[in-house]
């Protein structure tokens, strides 16, 4: 039987690219995101590939919500083997300004949504000794940007719940890795290109190179391929020992 | 004029441990804690040294509390240029079985009131162009182990803030660094001690040895001693450019 | 026209490994190694994948012999696109009796070997503008065990010059990254096993569990086809800006 | 009786500052290095801080001269306590161009003479039960530069080597830890400045900013009275449990 992996925040973005690229390498998806047409999407990819689908719009602040995600998405695809955690919203402003609101959201969304994810699946891995749980962090998880307090302090503590749940997951074949992508050009990324291009009245090549890849030292945008990739690998069923890490894919921003 | 330092969960512990070495080497010392004889341990220590010391007892819970501790840390004792953070609760339970609020509540506790601190600090160290923020975070803020999922995550989202406080900091003279300490032998780990040697029928300089420091190469308890001294550095004037990174006592176990 | 490899150690365990799998992908491989039959290896994975092979026997102690291997990798196969530096040799002794040719030893072939290899690759590699230089290090490159002072010294020393050459290869296409694999079933592995039990009296799959794997959380040795798929992956064509970083295989070692 | 600190490089730049800040401590010195008047230079230091001092010229690319420095302060000052791995020396240059014997002479100098001065040291400390064995390794042992590869090689592998010394040394009270600076401030420096105004037709407060300190948060030289006070925190008789690690100062380089 086909295995079935459970992608947040899988309606656009990068999380649309690996959902895509399990469909490809035959998995079902369970997609998950706020896209108005999420179900369309999820309906079109499985047809492509020819793969079961579906798609949920749960709310991932509400932690019954979750569970229900995760039930559903047993129920409906008749299994969960892979979770990949990749939803999270961002925001930027100095510390001392920070929004208290907006913090909370970015803990509850980016970190808080994957404990209650993972242990909503952690009863239906154990029992099928096997589970992937993928985590999308950020370079921003092992690395520091100033103005973004709490996305770092998010994508730093999924680390380290990355690591206890791989020494929990240990005796039952659940592997927990993250994925520590720099810079993936998404449609939101497209849009700050263009406006920092107008505010700072540069070329659109020179606001890439110098303001946005800055800490990069490959001038090139992390491709939703290479991340795709790297999740396939963890998942696959030989990948039973790769666990408990980070995978950084950041154009050499960590290596300086 | 004397420095000021408020110190979070200081009424007992580790956190008394490097008052008492602020006190000593002449700082004033704002007490935290939810001790009932709080104050008068705080008025001890201020007496033994000659300093001036104050206590609150503020909910870590809470943001607005929390921004009152700051206030009354500068009203009462005239400044605010250390801020160690280091209050923090543990509770140990598999993924599977962890209770949602007391996942919430490390969270909110060793990891968000961290954030309320700091931000409620901010202005005040920023205008005297002099701060420095101590997070005492844990060898679990780099290195994981199993059944302590929230403390862990909490841990590590702490040493992420650090680095992104030393980045905003860093034009200000204010710097934010974590120090990670392995097992500390405090009351709390002492009734442990003795529990474990009844629960596996073993002495307790077996269960210190094979048990709770089985992952330190230096079979002994890191000592407070050298946590504050640490501490004490960290401080210093001379420490402006000590800023962004982890500082780790821990016998050891993070280097195997 | 089908890429190029090197690997260094590739006529035994884990280069072999990786040999293999890159000829299944359809990569021409020159084989190094000290295997009497090395020619023989060659042909016969050549044969069986339908690709070109070639085999040297080079002295990886002498920078002369490391350039003409390279030089012979291009001539015979006629291009180097992708090298791995595989090749090691490992001691065991405490510090105060560690032999001085030993480490000097380990450090050439495990460490300095990797430097003259890619010296020697990078002209061609920066002509053609592309490279992938891909390091197998070891947990040991990022954590220690005693009684290995050199191996973990030369891994280590192999981490810092990844993230170099990442750097220096950035405008060139050229990627260096390391493979750190915790503990991989070789041949000499199998021998430690046996060994290890008829000396403490144990059965060779509790030597495995307690002795040898202590300290992962996932008691298996990790697979040659992890790290096989591993090294694909970070030759491929899209993989042209995940540089400069460590991949670790390690049965969760490095998290706890 | 007074302790006894043996520090490699000290007769200039950041190992004359902290033989300095030992000595005003009360310990005996030995001075190393290749300044024509290092024995002056000793002699003032005692007399300026009535501790007993002496000095060598060993050659740190001979492992029988290494031997024999240590066995020399022993001998003339009654003991070796502490053990600072502070000479080092740098050269830039692309990789395709670095000369071999530089590549082997930074190797020998930066990372191999540590495993030689704590291999002779060992057994004396080992007999002693205490040794503080302190590398100064740089920011460059966990973070790279381009054109440095031989440097960061080198002050990688004695990061690792480090990790291992430390769990060797933990049943006898012999610590290791790495000093991590980011940029100093020494007269070589300071001539590089000179040099970098005129080449770039920049102030010299510009090639601080700009050039030097481009990585650093902090736009200020590392002080060598922070590394000295970090020297003798680790060197202190209560930090038995601090070991294995790396102590990071480097104005927030490495956190982002």
């Amino acid at each position: 039987m086909n295995k079935t992996v459970l992608i947040t925040g899988s309606t656009s973005g990068i999380g649309l690219g690996i959902a895509e690229a399990f469909a490809k390498n035959g998995y079902q998806v369970m997609f998950h995101g706020l896209e108005s047409n999420g179900l369309e999407i999820a309906k079109a990819i499985g047809a492509k590939y020819n793969v079961k689908t579906d798609y949920s719009n749960a709310n991932l602040l509400d932690s019954d919500s979750i569970k229900r995600l995760i039930e559903d998405s047993i129920s409906k695809l008749g299994s969960l083997d892979v979770l990949i955690n990749n939803a999270g919203i961002q925001h930027v402003a100095p510390i001392e300004d920070f929004p208290e609101e907006m913090y909370e959201k970015i803990i509850a969304i980016n970190m808080n949504s994957v404990f209650y994810t993972s242990k909503a699946a952690w009863k239906h891995m154990k029992a099928k000794k096997f589970g992937r749980i993928i985590n999308v962090s950020s370079v921003h998880g092992i690395r520091a940007s100033e103005f973004k307090s709490a996305y770092v302090t998010a994508k730093h503590g999924v680390v380290g719940m990355t690591k206890v749940m791989a020494l929990e997951g240990a005796p039952y074949n659940i592997t927990c890795n993250a994925i520590c992508p720099g810079y993936v050009k998404t449609p939101l990324v497209e849009n700050q290109i263009k406006d920092q291009a107008k505010a700072h009245q540069l070329s659109e090549s020179e606001v890439i190179e110098k303001i946005m890849l800055k800490k990069q030292a490959v001038k090139q945008f992390i491709s939703v391929e290479s991340i795709a990739s790297m999740a396939l690998l963890l998942a696959a069923d030989h990948a039973t020992t790769i666990t408990g890490t980070t995978f950084t894919l950041d154009g050499g921003w960590s290596a300086q």
